[in-house]
Order: C-alpha cells, then structure tokens, then sequence
C-alpha cells in the first residue's frame, strides 16, 4: 500500500508544503525515517531531527514555524499528533484486515455455520459443529475444535490452538501459538502413589474485546468454565489454570500465573513473572508489582501489593529498606553487644 | 451424545425418581446447573441448591430425606460422589476417544509401522521409520519427526512437536503447543566473544503415563536421552533441560524450570515458577514450595524447601517471619543505641 | 546413516584396532555405549568404562596403553576429545541438513523468490513477497507471513511462527513454538476504564548466527524495530517486548522476560527466570544470576548482579547471608534489651 502525500494531507485535512506526489508506504519514528516513510513532529524535544530526517514527509502543527532548511515535504494539520495518530490506525487496519477469502487445504468438519466477509489461512481446521460470525480472521495453523463458538471481529492469528466447546466474543486477538482450553492439571494421588487423571470436562470463555498474548495458555474448567471478562489483556506466555476467572479490563503482563479457581477482580493491574495461588479472591483494582507472589486473599481493591510473598507496596518499600541495610545492621549490634559487654559490674 | 436419565441410571445401578425419559447431555455442578445437565448432592453444605437447581437431573443418596419440594428428577444410589465420578469418567473417554480415522490431507513419511483404532487429524506430520501403537490420537498440526517410537493409548492434542528419535511410551498425553526434544541450550565460548553451538544429537524418551502440559518443552540430550519416568505429571510452560531426568510420579505445576542434567527424584511435589539449577540432584518426595529457587543437591528425601535461594521450609518460615519485621527491629536497635549512648561514664 | 570403523578412522585420520567392518551409527558415552554406536576415551577418570563399554568402537589415544583385555573395537587417533568432536559436529550436519525439496502440500504466496538447496516441509506456510535464501530448511508447520526476508542457511523448525515484515539473517536456528513478530503489549487506559489498543506496525530484526528456544516470543516493535543483534542465543520459553534490543554475543536462559524498550547490552549473560523492566539500558558483559529483578539501568559494565530487585552480585550474598541468620539477631537483640532493662537506675 503506498499514497502520495496529497492523498494523506486529504485524508487527515491538512496541506502539503513540498512534493504533493511523493510517495510513501510506511510509517516511522522522525529520528528513524526513511525516503518511503512519514513521521510527525509534535513534542519540540524532537525538533531538532526535523531538519536532518531521512524521512519522505513529516507531519506538523499548521502554526509551527521553521528554524532552518528541510530537506522533506512537510504535511501541515491542526494537530500532528493526533493526526498521527489517526494515520496509524488506519495503517494498522489496511494491513490488519487486507486477509479475504479461504486459502487451499484447509479443513472444516460437519455442521459449520460461518459468517461473511472472512478469512481462513491454508492449513488452518475448524472442527464439527463450530459457530463463526462475520470479519473473523483465521490464519494459518490455527486449531479450532468442536462445538466452538466465534463472534464477529476477532483475529486468531497463526497456530493457535483452541480446543472443543471453547466460546470466544467479538472483538478478540488472539496472538500466535496461545493455547485457549487444554486439559487443567488435576490429578488425584493414589494409595500406590500413582496419580489418577481427574476429567477435565468444562470450557473456556473469552467474552468481548479480549486480547490474548503469543504462546499464553488458558486452562479449560474441571466442570464449569474458566472465564476471561470482557476488556480483559493478556501477555504473552501467561499461564491461566482451570476455573480461573479474570475480571473486566483486567490487564496482566508477560510470564505470570494464574493458579486453579482463583477469581481476579476487575480493572487489576498485574505486571510480568507474578505468580497467584489457587482458590483465593484478588479485588478490583489490586495492583501488583513485578515478580510478586500472591498468597492469599485480597479483600480491599484498590491497593498496591509486592514481593514474594507480596504484602502492600510501602510496607514492603519499608520492608526492604532495611534488609538493605542488614550487614551494617549486624554491625551495629555487635557494637551494641561490645558496649554492654563492657558493662559487666552492673550486671551481676 | 445424549442419555435418558433411565439409562444413567441404569449404567450406575440407581433408580429414577421423577421423570425416566429426560435426556441430558452434560455434567454441571449443582449450582451451575442447565436443564439439559445432571448434577450431584453429596456434601449437604450444598443442599439448598437441590431446591433451586435448573439441572435437569440430580443424583443423590438412596437414604437422602427431602426437606422441600423439587423441580428436578432425582436419581437414586448407594453413593452419589462415586456415582457422578463414574459418570464423569465414562463421560470424559467417550468425549476424549471419540475421534477415528484418518482426516485429509494429512503427511505419512517411509515406513511408517502403525497399529489399529488410531486417529490422524488433518495437517498432521509423521516423518520417515516411525512406529506407532494402537488407539492412539494424533490431533491436526501435529509434528512427529523421525525415527520417533510412541507406544498405546497415548493422546497427542494439536500442533504437538515431536523432534526426530523421541520414544514415547504408553497413555502419555501431550497437551497443545508442546514441544518435545528440541535442541538442548549448549553453546561454547569462543576466544573472540562469539559462541559455538554445540551439537546436540540426544534424544527424549516419556515413560508411560506421562502428562505433558501445554506449551511446555523439554530439550533433547547433548548425548544419550533426556528422561521422564513413568508416572510424571508436568503442567503447563514448563522448561525441562537437555540431560534431565525427572523420576517416577512426580508432579510439576506451571512455568517451573529445571536445568541441565540435574537429576528430580521420584515422587516429587514442586509447584509453580520454580527454578532448579543445573547438574544438581533432588531427593525423592522433595516438596518444593511455589517461586523457590533450588540452588544445591538436596540429599534428604521427604523434606520441604521454599525460597529463593530455597532453604527447609520451617526455617525458611522462622527467618521470614523476622524478615516481616525488620523495620521494628531497627527501631529497638536505634532505641537500644539510644540508651546505650547515655551511659557514657560506664564506657569509657 | 551408518558406517564402518574402517571409514570412520579414515575421516579421522586414526588407525583400526579390531575388527575395521564393524558398522556404527550413532555416538554415545563411553558408559551409556550400545553395539552400534562409537564413544571415546580421553579423561582418564572413566578409564574403567573402556573395559566394560558396549560401545562397538572406542576412539582411543595413539599413546593409550591397554591395561587389560577389551571387548570392543579401538579407533587410535592423535587426540580422542578433538576427534570425537569432530566426529559429533559431522553426525550433527549429517542429520541436521540431510532435508531437502518440497514436501507437498505446502503453501506459498505472491511473487516468492527463494534460493537453492532448500527444504519446505509439507503444510509449510510462505506468504506473499517473502525473499528467502539459500540451504534454509523450514520444516512443516511453519508459518511465514508477508514481505518476511530470511538468508542463507537458517533453519526453522516445525510450528515456528513469524509474522509479517520480519527480516531475519544467516545461519539462524529458530526451534519449535517460537514466534517473531507477534504484536507488542501496548495498551492506552481510557477514561471509562477500557483499554484501547496501540497498533504495533513495527517488526523483529534477527541478524546473523543467532538461535532462538522452543517457544520463546519476540514481539514485534511498535514502530521500528525490535532487533536480536548477531551471535546471540537465547533459551525456550523466553518474552522479548516490543522494541528491545539484545546487543551482540549476549546470552540469555530459558524462561527469562524483557520489558519493553530495554536494550540489552554486547556479550550479557543471563541466567533463566530473569526479569528485566522496561525502558532501561544493561551495560555490556554483565552476568545476571537467575530469578533475579533487574528494575533500573545498569551503567557499568563487566558486574555481576542477584536478587529480585537485584544489586550486585557480592553485596547481596553479604546481605543475604545477614538475612538466613535473622532470627538469631532478634535473639540478639531480645538478649541485648534484656540487659539494658536491668540497668534501671542508669537511666534516669
């Protein structure tokens, strides 16, 4: 896809000064430009690289007065930034959503209903009795089991795998080699100390605008379902266990876990490699710092929680603080055993 | 797959009281109910759900006294918890072992040795000079390289990757995205700062009843096999090293990692986002608590480590406990110095 | 692959001692040998295991003397260890670059241009606009998006996964699961509490001789690039964000997580289970111990951190070493307190 920077000046209201003709193909930063690329110049710290980018067009404020000679065409709108903006989005939505049509081989089982305007890669299966709406994108690789349901809008990018009787809303991405309904990890220990695989018979459900990060797995429900709110963000390879639930607008970084039948609350914030224990409550709007460890319920939302085992943030700051300090800790009381040692009449 | 209630109740030896011809295609608990799912009363914290239930169908106890009226056909048994435990496991094998057959298109390499009631998915892969056993369930996107052996009953879900020379053995199961025999991480340094791969030509060898979580990946050996004995059960995204061996029933939950070559006893219990060092050996019926780092052997079997260096539990308890109160302890240091200091005459 | 010892010890410039027909195909360990296989003596720690192997052949030193009767086959060579490693690195790209052709079916998209001597499995994935190299095996499984460019003698296993745009270079490894490209984490909080996403139209940018772990991610940059500069390795199951840097020759363990941003300095080596924040610099040639929390840049270069939040290596082990004696220093100090209490009258 390429355009001319009049066609974008067109687009975003604004007016060329310089090469109306010019083309462009991609966006980029204006300190890392290229002669195919457009920038923006918004916060004046980057002004400086106006005048030496390598980029095709850059994007200003109409007001914005120049210091010097440019060596690129400039596209003048009320606001670069948002205009910027606006101009990736829609780059964004070209190149996202360029995929039509069914590619050969791919598979689909019995019973299939699917909606219009679809794509589906080569290699990519869809199972017996499946369910599809309308501007689903399925790449190639994917694994859909049987009896899923899909509604419209949502992306399932290459080599996801999707078991049976999983639901997934509109509006969802879901990035390459996620893992949405594998068997919890339930076993019984045996008399001969042998463990007896306990059915794993429930599902998972995505519901609307949920975003599911590369090689992320989400266990299926023993019985019932392990469920992911709407608005709910998940990183690359997290681990969600069975019956889980993770509220609305939840977001949660990259490597955490999530332990069996634990119930996160809506619009918590949790960052990268934290680990959750099973069968606890974690409130709305809990934060939760890097690496932590939950260990067990939390009852107050809108509180800040760290370290392994977490406790709240300034507690733990404080915490810290002094274990810091430990080897000049001991020093200090091994002079305070000096002093009272050199006491020894008075303390008989 | 359907059932009447008189055919439930007929396979757990019970008697329906209520509606005989009610067909039910599901198991919920009791609490979750739908019109077409059976559910169980045996814990009476849960009794009044019986009342309220939409399930279908309930089993419940033979002696079992209702207290009100239902809106629910009762089957009758001698135990309600092994009955519905029962019927979830017939449930689970006739979900699980339901798929036959061979799907096309799906890739077969030279001599292939293959046994009976197998199922081959779609854009599955077996490379040349395999062998397979019977009832074995090879899911769409699977990848089993070359030379691999795998033996009976063993349930392989979809986009498995199954590196050249792995053996598998009997009812293993391998849940989505794993990887099995990948090359192990071993690279030697080189004079300049660059790094050699060194070879690795090992294999992995599953015993029989092996679970394999998703997305985890065990590495093959520099040389001879990287080893999990029969009985192991490893969850999901967990990293097993080239030259590990991991010993008979032993359980590993998610994102835990171990490293090359260390040695994990039998009958182990290691939780989550562990991390165990290389070239170690872990005694049997080891615990090792959730986020632990096992940083030396641990000969004495039967104990229980947490902590990151991991030390025994119970002291690792004591030590914490003090930890939590440091910032007091540094006030009664500073008190202390404080009285200290106004004892200036005695000191000198 | 099998060959006589007679062969073998012309390869390696070495003399038979037995039986010069005898025929081998694979390497083992002096102590886990097996008829058909060839192992080597040099160590003389395992000099017992010569008498006893079942190795069909050992290499040996021209010098080595026999101290008893032997039951196997000697390859006498100048040095064994040089030998057998010659020996291991021939067996590898025998088995290694043994692939080639097209296995059908396989997919390829518009206008590909690719080199010789190449492998594509069967159910292999190319998209439209790919250039690709010379000797590259892609194995079934993998998906290749659009405008991705690869050089010479990369090999990517099966279920590799890489997303459109990805420039990746010569004598790469890319083992199973993993996946270069997938979007970057990158959300905008809006007022009523939703998140909207930033799209991410940058790419990943792997250059030379650099190997990637089973399952490992790398998203792309949100604009730009995020780059994996040449010689790095990087272990399984690792997260790399979205515009990182990983500069030359640094090497990274399994299970390890980047923010994004960050930039990673030259020749760093990182032990697994890492965490690094985002948006932070780590000086070249630093060693970060396992489980450790690196939350803010590192200037210096060439030091040794540990901890979660991780301070330097000789340091925290002074502090920590304080922390296991905790609860005899609150004796200490409960002992101290005793005895300025019975110093009542000095007080006053």
């Amino acid at each position: 896809m390429e355009f001319t920077t009049s066609q974008i000046a067109h687009i975003l209201g604004g007016k060329v000064e310089g090469n109306a003709d010019l083309k462009v193909n991609t966006l980029a930063k204006i300190q890392e430009g290229t002669p195919n690329s457009i920038s923006f110049l918004s916060n004046l710290k980057y002004e400086n690289f106006l005048y030496s980018t390598l980029s095709g067009a850059v994007i200003v404020d109409h007001d914005y007065l120049l210091k010097d000679k440019i060596n690129t065409t400039l596209i003048r709108v009320d606001n670069s930034y948002t205009a910027f903006s606006t101009l990736l989005e829609e780059y964004h939505k070209l190149t996202t959503f360029a995929k039509k049509g069914v590619e050969q081989p791919c598979f689909a089982g019995e019973n299939l209903i699917i909606g219009e305007n679809n794509y589906r890669g080569a290699f990519s299966y869809i199972g017996n009795n499946c369910k599809i709406g309308n501007n689903v994108k399925i790449y190639s690789h994917v694994y859909i089991g049987d009896s899923v349901e899909i509604g419209d809008n949502t992306i399932i990018y290459a080599g996801v795998k999707i078991y049976s009787n999983t639901k997934i809303g509109n509006y969802c991405t879901l990035q390459s080699g996620c893992v949405i309904g594998s068997d919890g990890f339930g076993f019984a220990p045996q008399p001969d100390g042998t463990y007896k695989t306990i059915p794993q018979i429930g599902n998972v459900i995505l519901e609307n605008h949920v975003d599911i990060g590369a090689n992320t797995v989400i266990d299926c429900a023993t019985m019932g379902s392990t469920i992911i709110r709407t608005g709910v963000k998940l990183d690359n390879l997290i681990q969600i266990a069975h019956n889980v639930e993770v509220g609305k607008n939840t977001v949660i970084a990259a490597q955490t876990g999530v332990s069996g039948s634990t119930k996160i609350g809506e619009s918590c914030i949790i960052a990268g490699q934290v680990g959750v224990v099973g069968h606890i409550e974690v409130a709305a709007k809990t934060s939760i710092g890097a690496q932590s460890g939950i260990s067990k319920d939390i009852f107050d939302s809108g509180k800040s929680y760290f370290g392994s085992p977490a406790v709240e943030l300034k507690q733990q700051m404080r915490t810290y603080s002094v274990y810091r300090k430990l080897p000049e800790l001991l020093k200090r009381i091994e002079e305070l055993e000096e002093k009272v040692l050199h006491l020894p009449t008075l303390q008989s």
